[in-house]
């Protein structure tokens, strides 16, 4: 079970002080989503329910070869990002996203959490803009699909 | 996790007295296994690592219509069969499939375990054959790729 926030960006933090990865990702199915993402060296494909807060989600991990041959399953263009892991107050980590590519200039933040209560509790840090958990068009299968929110 | 063993058939059993539900299933990949299945109107997308006795498996239920939609990903024709299910001493279920187009002749027996020791410690019934749970061409990954074992 995966349950999580998503939020825009009001203000970039300094990003030199955290640790990044460079993400490449693409939706052989976007509903259900079936998705295969190489994240520096590290391959997976993962298989996803609908859902805003809460999803089950199942992650296997694949070698680089097994993922190539995966692409040619992938309709629509990949979604290309890096992804900054910045500490949070509690224990918790937030996946700050800067998009590459035709989604440039497009930047969110994630936060996982250990419960639907340490969701719906949690206060975000001032530099969190706009709670867009819930809205379709910022989940990364529509971003593939049908690009940059307008 | 999933464990299991899978064996031929010597002798098949009555099968007037067990229930049965019909199977079709696809393969989006073969390596990892992203498989679509539907049985009877009920219909999944399901990921496993590679593996014989042992391996993870993730299932998810999807409607008829995402089951649909999935089709136009799979590259080989469809696996038939219809299940039935046996009841075996030690609370356990053979689950019997006899398989149907390209594959007609084919019969095979699958028994889920709990654990890897029940998994070493099980005696097949009389009416099972040949241990095939280590041969890959009776994977239904591999027979939808390459039909009947030779």
């Amino acid at each position: 079970m995966e349950i999580e926030r998503k939020f825009l960006i009001k203000e970039l933090p300094d990003l030199k002080l955290y640790p990044r990865k460079r993400i490449k990702q693409g939706y052989i199915s976007t509903d259900p989503v079936i998705r295969i993402r190489q994240m520096n060296d590290t391959c997976c494909v993962c298989l996803k329910s609908q859902g805003h807060m809460i999803r089950e989600e199942f992650e296997l991990g694949i070698t680089k070869e097994q993922c190539d041959a995966l692409w040619n399953k992938v309709d629509n263009p990949p979604v290309e990002k890096i992804r900054y892991f910045i500490p949070l107050e509690g224990d918790l980590t937030a996946e700050l996203d800067i998009y590459a590519g035709r989604l440039e200039g497009l930047l969110t933040v994630e936060v996982e959490f250990p419960s639907p209560m340490d969701a719906s509790n949690f206060t975000p840090p001032d530099w969190f803009g706009a709670d867009i958990t819930h809205d379709n068009r910022y989940k990364n299968n529509y971003l593939s699909v049908y690009g940059m929110p307008s």
